[in-house]
């Protein structure tokens, strides 16, 4: 174990960097807090690097044993380089550099958000993938980056187990899978009862719009199925993430 | 029409006290920002003060005079006044203080909250509630406040259409649901699977526990039924409205 109490160390710096986006692409690789995501992280993916707060690697000791164990590089420092590191306001005390997992071919039921801004509903919308059964969950380019603090705080570790892929050309990502046999699902205020539709092939992708704008007229065009949620009251739409949970629960039922 | 400039005029000094959880308890109003909100307050409660920035009075002209015709006091106010008015960055240059509205007595399908910690969360369930058509949303005191800045854009007002009651006493008031012929379902991880459930009365309310620690023990004491979504993968559980979006949905179509 490695003392650091700078936050000009060169490691430090390499791991800040990991707050952004474009370099979290570049590395492949990025920062998950906690020890709850942290375990998750060492059960499914390489951890490279681990920050530890030094009053608080008590409370880790079985962990950083496993850690130790995987070959990770394990840094103590004070509580000052955590909270650099964290994007929250009171650390657990470990944050670890991860590979981002290898999302493997999937097939089946499949969930695909085309301009999700949201980072909250990115990683809700991704967690109730993982507990709905679905196989995979697409991303178009102008949603919230799941790799991302807030998002991975809301996957709740569910990122390490469905696969995640980030698209440039969700458009054509979504053609394909439809010339694959596909259904393709727009949700769209405009659709028809969701409770309504017809029965499905066992092939389906969900797409869940922006939280402003709803699914975009290029991919509106694609789909072969437009449904909408009901609602009853004066309420207009509902909230993307609880939307998608709706779905997919009663997809997954149709499908057992 | 007045104009204020200052930040310590005692109109805006009133104002910004809303923005603290017990002054809104004792005045019985709170604050809603944008043209939207402040239009659905207008049509379901009293609007007292609107301060409305200079730059962008334009942009809500009909607004404006629906305003003035009921009664409304309007202030005209440089952008700063309205940055300290309101919790978001780019406020929409129109805030309105207005009564929290009155809930009506409401029987059939209510929704309880029991230590919903987040406000977005708690926004998102009201907005799904009035969606789902529920008639009613219960909040134990360790909840979010629902008139915050946070959960009232969650709720986008739907806090208007369906009522909404604060209590103190929650278990209190759901042992008198129970005694009243209401199912009182508790969602909960060792719970039976919520789909496999029996028949339920025409009256019911179904509690939705804290992000953390789910249903509080005396609650689920008290409850008539213990259920649980079912979960593949490796998740655990669902985001807390999420959860609440899926129940709420299907025990409304069983209700039709």
């Amino acid at each position: 174990m490695q003392q650091i109490t700078s936050l000009q160390n060169p490691r430090v710096r390499a791991l800040r960097g990991l707050q952004d986006k474009k370099r979290r692409q570049i590395e492949g690789r990025f920062l998950v807090e906690g020890g709850k995501l942290v375990g998750e992280a060492l059960a499914h993916t390489v951890v490279h690097t681990v920050v530890v707060e030094e009053e608080k690697a008590g409370h880790f000791v079985a962990l950083l044993e496993a850690l130790f164990a995987a070959g990770a590089q394990v840094l103590v420092s004070p509580r000052r380089v955590l909270e650099a590191l964290c994007e929250t306001k009171t650390p657990q005390g470990i944050v670890a550099e991860v590979d981002m997992p290898e999302p493997q071919a999937s097939a089946g039921y499949l969930v695909a958000m085309d301009g999700v801004q949201d980072p909250g509903n990115v990683g809700a919308i991704i967690r109730t993938a993982d507990a709905a059964g679905f196989d995979g969950v697409l991303l178009g380019p102008t949603c919230a980056d799941p790799f991302g603090a807030k998002a991975l705080r809301g996957s709740m570790g569910s990122i390490f187990r469905v696969p995640v892929i980030q698209t440039e050309e969700l458009a054509e990502k979504l053609a394909a899978l439809r010339r694959e046999g596909y259904a393709v699902l727009s949700t769209q205020l405009d659709g028809e009862d969701f409770f309504e539709r017809g029965p499905l092939p066992t092939k389906l992708v969900l797409v869940i719009g922006s939280e402003a704008e709803g699914v975009s007229a290029q991919i509106r065009t694609l789909a072969t199925h437009r449904l909408r949620l009901p609602m009853g009251g004066g309420a207009e739409s509902l909230n993307a993430a609880v939307a998608a949970g709706i779905m997919m629960y009663d997809l997954s039922r149709e499908r057992e």
